[in-house]
């Protein structure tokens, strides 16, 4: 482990040899673990004990049930820890309560996020790569590490999940390339896609049914804006969360710009989820809120009551609407 | 024009040469076009016309708007037909009334339906292909034909909504290869894939949601039905086009295996569609009510009052899902 702050930018084959020259290996991933940081972590500790190495995937939530199977069979190993690497990590703030004690002793980071804080001594980082996926596969390639069924569809899920399956602009010919080379393991790609991208609980069903119907469109209809506050919720008996991930919801709408999603957190608070369609940079919105994201997708935490929130969320998106005066 | 009906297969280069010795095409597709007929009915005409040929692209239904981005400043040229090819059109039925009169005429059918009735003079079929696309663009790279940005985008076009964004089982490695090198021609793939996969019209919307409203639950929840009925329209006010493709909702259900879509045609005459998830041949199950199709999407006609033709479904459904005494 490595507390030196010297920050190093590594290549893949550079990256590959680190990983075969040592040994003991925690693997950390992100708070809140999606498709990208489950694969990216369960992807490379099957990699790294298929070449006799002791690894163990840690996160500070647990693993989610919809990913199992990237973790059937995954029993952690006891031995103490000589390396960390982290898989999708762009930040410290995103190592969560468990794993912060490790935020400064972090020795290489795989990363695609172009706003990796260069927080490990060294970073491997693609910031074209669409996924932590992408990323794995050209380290697995270059170091000649064992790819099986498993690891396939850890990467194939990365992949899959970060670029929608492939819809959004992220997704890269280089994601289609690694995707064919993958597919030829035998992935269950059309199970997987179906349960990751199509199949709902009746619950879900009835959740976004709620937030449809109760969805308000501002600004000539370009804005669709959705709010689930913490009566709703309760009026629906539904567990809270059935109301998560509903942001891509708005985007559907024909002539929707910017989609905002409002979670009420605690009273007088709103997480809000911001994503827009093709010109506006919803990342500069939120900063002027108090948040940040990607170009495409961002988020904010905005106070005050659900119709105050709302009005500030509006009077920032109007101008980017081409609506000037909105409210000013 | 060849009336002759001797059937012959030929190789993609045979195809390739096919096309580049003829001139004056006429481009047949399907009644009721999809992705895979505009795309690879525009696709093959550009390609054509790139190569100095005339031709153009004929269909008994209307272009379609939402895929107008493929047929942008087409016009239809003037000249007498000599060599008349189809596309994605696997039997003469799906010609529509238009084009039926060149049913016995067809010199080159180009496809990847299995079940392509062998109509043409010469028949260029890749069943393992997901779409006509895919073996579009294998003609394509062997004939050296170019390929422009509009071309790039109507093979991507096919392929992209044939295999539903490359979730489909249908979905080939070869599917992500061609695509990874489609890409490279600069194609807005992310606007393509939110205005075919994402973006709704808000009557869309309430049309979805009054039909998971109404949406029943049968053996065992496996089987989902919904059903759209000529009263059920007029009651939304909405025009019945939006009633169209419903067919992928009930799979959205968590733990259905088959889906239902039942639709009033006209009094007494309902159209089914059905859909599996993993395990039943849907088939079959039409076939036994006078329909077909593919193992995970089918279709057929039934006659009776709603009641009635729900029963008639699910005795089918009941015992390829091991409920073997029902309603025996």
């Amino acid at each position: 482990m490595n507390s030196d702050k010297k920050v190093e930018s590594i290549t893949v084959l550079e990256a590959a040899n680190f990983l075969l020259k040592n040994d003991n290996f925690y693997i950390l991933t992100h708070v809140n673990p999606d498709g990208d940081a489950m694969g990216s972590g369960f992807g490379l500790c099957r990699a790294l004990r298929a070449v006799g190495k002791k690894a163990n995937v840690l996160c500070s939530d647990p693993f989610p049930k919809r990913y199992s199977y990237l973790y059937n069979g995954y029993e952690p190993q006891k031995f103490v820890p000589q390396t960390i690497v982290s898989v999708d990590l762009a930040d410290t703030n995103l190592f969560g309560k468990a794993l912060s004690v490790y935020a400064d002793f972090v020795d290489l980071a795989i990363d695609h996020h172009i706003s990796n804080t260069g927080y490990a001594a060294k970073t491997l980082l693609n910031g074209k790569a669409a996924a932590a996926c992408e990323v794995l596969f050209e380290v697995f390639t270059e170091g000649k590490f064992p790819i099986d069924l498993q690891t396939a569809e850890c990467l194939y899920t990365g992949i899959s999940t970060d670029t929608g399956c492939f819809r959004f602009e992220n997704t890269t010919p280089r994601c289609h390339e690694i995707v064919a080379k993958l597919m030829g393991y035998g992935i269950p790609y059309a199970k997987i896609n179906r349960e990751l991208f199509e199949i709902k609980s009746r619950a879900r069903l009835t959740v976004e049914q709620h937030v449809i119907n109760s969805m308000e469109m501002y600004l000539d209809d370009k804005c669709a804006v959705i709010a689930v506050t913490s009566d709703m919720i309760a009026e629906t008996g539904l567990a809270p969360e059935e109301f998560e991930g509903l942001a891509s919801i708005p985007m559907q709408v024909e002539g929707v710009e910017v989609g905002v999603t409002i979670k009420e957190k605690e009273p007088g608070k709103f997480k809000v989820s911001m994503r827009s369609a093709e010109s506006v940079n919803v990342s500069e919105l939120c900063a002027k809120l108090g948040g940040g994201g990607h170009i495409r997708a961002a988020g904010c935490t905005v106070e005050g009551n659900l119709s105050q929130v709302k009005l500030k969320i509006l009077s920032v998106i109007a101008p980017a609407l081409g609506f000037d005066l909105w409210l000013s």
